[in-house]
């Protein structure tokens, strides 16, 4: 959206310049970290301010008794994906809470894709809307989270938020 | 419905022992697929009709970028009980929509014990609570899932339900 | 199923405003027995397919305890824009279940105004988001609210059902 | 902090009388201001520490378009008692959330019967569950409230916060 470049009065660009930069680099800071994030083989394909996408093929490990996939699992990428969103202006966030409805059942060998939005945030708190789709694009589930910025910088040494 | 064995006119003792015998059933049979359950070393350590517990302990591959436990997992586990508490009345059961929410972070190392009970049921669906605690008693999550039956057998052979 | 009146192959035309007759017929049979609506001077400003507007403003018998809006009336308000919505493609659609969250408090003599629109729907299942912004645009609450269609054709003529 | 009033070592007798007291003084000043319950005829008839039940008769001007209770006046009930019950502490304490699951529909003449019930209490965070009854028994709604203490001391006179 923005790739500003001048020297000239582009504020909005500059602003949104520097927001992007915040946003992958939150991104990357939490990715290096994100042990549950690598062992289940979820990428991050896509972050921006207050948006993320994450995706993961459903291995055989995440199937349950009723031999479909188990519903933490697809809970699990949705969250994912809504931790990069709200995350994605600095400060450390949570999730508060969640709220996920089940609108089909996935199998073993599906690659699903969870794309984060915020909804709404006000002071510290946040509400994302996250669907969760097949690679064929079907609604599989849909999550609507609550976040909390709990500190307001992250990590060590970088300030400002 | 039950598994009778006398002459007498114990029917509550008997409806209550073929209840517990179809829900003892009911999760053998699902854990036997349950290869999530098992692939993250979930046990089940206590079945009633309306009434399961789950326990799991938290590897490191369960960490996320902030360095607690990805919510995901524990929402995994609380569903996990979710899951056999609703299809403790034998037909096949699934979450609808579970909302959850957090209380305190969880870390790598502590074990967890999610106690699912059924607040209420009516025609095919049903409400369960689930509380998440670490093994010290302290509670770190609540969960409120709603399930929908959508078989009234399970599996092949055995019908009623 | 359209009010379709040419010879050409406007066929997606024809649809929009068949879809959009729907929604208004639908709405104006609800709103003629929506005694809960008239009598809070609620009034239904826009409805189209999957969507809905209402609005009302806060009265002294609508403030609670802690002399702000009762938090009742805010839901209210949204669960209303959602019921309008998710009737607007003709068959009978109720509320399942609503998760509401509050962001700012609201006061007597406030003007709110909920917006309803559709996120998704599969058979008889529907996912609509609410947002209750006070008349000079700030959100005050945000409801996501699940329907389920329950007779095929509403009221009287078109039975089935 | 209590009403004692003895010389003996009866201090959880006390405790208990005195957490009783604080749960009646909250109750009775919410009351004394709550509008919204007096002009719907909402009566409170129990308050304890972490409970309260309200009581309401549905009238015609509750209905909706379908011709049954508007689901947000049974909101609006299980949110009263849903408010005293998570004020009974003393501190001021509002909701932050709600979801509610309606089960079955209620209709003008019937009287309902709200009952809330503390489930779990961390620092500022309150967790309740209530169920929306007919008089004769049978649930028609479960509403989980997620709470918030705003201040630590209610009203005029005894302040900080």
């Amino acid at each position: 959206m923005a790739a500003g470049h001048g020297d000239s009065d582009h504020g909005d660009d500059d602003a949104d310049r520097g927001a992007m930069d915040r946003a992958l680099r939150s991104a990357a800071r939490m990715y290096a970290d994100d042990r549950a994030a690598k062992a289940l083989g979820i990428s991050i394909d896509e972050v921006a301010p207050g948006r993320a996408t994450a995706r993961m093929r459903l291995t055989s490990d995440m199937t349950n008794g009723h031999r479909i996939a188990h519903g933490g699992y697809i809970f699990l990428l949705a969250d994912t994906a809504f931790a990069y969103a709200c995350n994605s202006y600095g400060p450390v966030t949570v999730a508060q809470s969640c709220q996920i409805t089940y609108l089909r059942p996935a199998r073993e060998g599906d690659e699903l894709i969870a794309t984060a939005a915020e909804r709404v945030r006000m002071d510290r708190n946040g509400i994302y809307d996250v669907s969760v789709r097949r690679a064929d694009g079907e609604v599989l589930a849909e999550l609507r989270g609550h976040s909390r910025t709990v500190r307001p910088h992250p990590g060590g040494a970088d300030k400002t938020g």
